[in-house]
């Protein structure tokens, strides 16, 4: 199942168009973090789909919009260039991401976080995804409309090949990170690159697809190195 | 080459958002058939492609638009449901039209149309177009805004591994059509299945990427077999 949420979209007409292209692809489940005023624009953008826009789910922080999310993808239409900026790299195409959510059960929740208009998605939002993926354009002008995106994104998942994998939840797998994040500061790892490294890893299990043991027996393993270490 | 043709189109920020999505995918080549009156709204979708917006080419008939085409492929919501509706059948998904262009060279010039926002394409446009494609969407609401059919198709096309094949121009292989058309009733083929078996055989031929050298013999052939019926 896919959830979209819209990060402070400025334009009404955006917000109504991406409900009328959910809607094309059979998805409702919008989340809007401080969106704009939505007023008649918006209904007129939606057209047919004035249910999906009136039953978005409206937040404060991204914290709600994610709650219950199996899987958290950041689009961004900035990508690293150098394979040590974790923040953006490795990003995956659509098609990539389409190829690497095949098998997993429609019972998921893949949460995907589209920014604002001008300023895309901000550091500290980009940090809370566990894949980004990035639509190649044309290098002249490679900013796309933001329904213009959702579009090509959904279009691509359409095709997800659904199978039995459950998802371990984001909010397992925060746990995971968070204890990572312990692992680094009992081990003395170099300050300067602990939040780097931790990113890289937060990448790597985020793109493995974890299932819910799967992610117990890592935080068990860690529970014993982080015992040892202090002995 | 891609060249995107819009068929009088209603909404003039329609026409904006496809210049700026064309622009997003480095194409430049629009024309716009008795468009609506374009003013600062299109201009505030195109965004940064305003070059592409100004620079479209206004006509009065589709066969202006067509002039210099290879191939002439038709955007539909509607498809056919029964395998003799030709009209509408058979009809390529977008991935699947990507990789019939797959060899082709990039010297073609590939033109998609699109019809109006309200009532699509009339059955005289889709007899001028040689492949139908249509994006797959949810029965519920299979209605899709005209820029997010463009954004996924031009999406779509964009993967296409251009090789060498040079296609005949569509103006030639409507010689053939005709020629085609002629033989028909040379034969005595059953007047109320001629219109219907003619859009067949455009169809398959359509579908084929005919090259020059290709079309000229299969003439040959036809008027040889022309020859020989009337003795």
């Amino acid at each position: 199942m896919l959830r979209i949420v819209l990060i402070e979209p400025i334009y009404e007409g955006n917000v109504g168009s991406v409900a009328r292209v959910m809607k094309n692809f059979g998805h409702a489940d919008l989340v809007l973090v401080n969106p704009c005023k939505l007023g008649g624009e918006a209904r007129a953008f939606a057209s047919h789909a004035t249910d999906v826009l009136y039953g978005a789910r409206i937040v404060e922080t991204i914290g709600e919009a994610l709650e219950g999310s199996h899987l958290v993808i950041g689009a961004t239409g900035i990508i690293g260039l150098a394979s040590n900026e974790h923040m953006r790299m490795p990003y995956s195409s659509p098609e990539k991401l389409r190829e690497r959510l095949n098998g997993i059960s429609d019972e998921n929740i893949i949460t995907l976080l589209f920014g604002r208009e001008d300023n895309g998605l901000c550091n500290d939002e980009l940090k809370l995804c566990e894949v980004i993926v990035n639509i190649p354009l044309n290098a002249e002008y490679p900013i796309m409309n933001l329904s213009h995106a959702v579009a090509i994104i959904l279009y691509e998942l359409s095709n997800i090949e659904c199978g039995e994998i459950e998802l371990a939840e984001t909010f397992d797998r925060n746990l995971l990170y968070t204890h990572l994040d312990e692992l680094l500061s009992d081990l003395g790892y170099p300050p300067h690159k602990h939040q780097k490294t931790l990113l890289m890893l937060k990448r790597i299990f985020g793109r493995a697809n974890l299932m819910p043991r799967e992610v117990q027996t890592l935080r068990g393993i860690l529970k014993l190195i982080q015992k040892r270490s202090k002995h």
